[in-house]
């Protein structure tokens, strides 16, 4: 399993659109090949500063499956407008987890 | 909840003594007051930068709480020597989830 992390800076007063785009994205990403899953975080110390986490089987699904699938122009059109700069995307694995 | 989100740099060569210390260190964290959880992250474009993920019930129980208290200073015996750079820690609160 791989997580996806994203920080996504949006446009001050551009929150709560930004947040129901990713609602409305939701079934965009659970329908693509490889995708468990995904949640959305709000930055306590910068309220313009999301976090978004999507768990993938493997890398390729999200780099290379999704990102050149019609659903990633359909994920863009739904936020991409609030974006106040471009995404910063790295991934990973887990290492270890205390459950 | 609060996820803590602790980017954290390690000097090359030792990643598997940093692992080993975050392992060693869970039970550290679990009796800490809030603390619900932690996954440690290894950065696939780069496998010096971690994310450490710890969920805690409020913001204070990370930043007062554990911070003031003398398990910091064993979670950073543990692991501290192994940073080649100061941690980079922001909380954040889940906006969102598909679960």
């Amino acid at each position: 399993m791989i997580l996806e992390i994203a920080t996504l800076t949006i446009q001050s007063g551009q929150q709560a659109a930004f947040e129901a785009g990713v609602a409305q994205a939701i079934p965009v990403f659970l329908r693509a090949k490889g995708c468990r899953g995904l949640q959305l975080q709000r930055c306590i110390e910068d309220p313009l500063s999301y976090r978004l986490h999507v768990q993938w089987d493997t890398l390729e699904n999200h780099t290379v499956e999704f990102r050149t699938s019609p659903d990633f122009q359909v994920w863009r059109g739904l936020v991409g407008q609030y974006f106040s700069s471009a995404p910063q995307v790295v991934h990973s694995e887990q290492v270890l987890s205390s459950h």
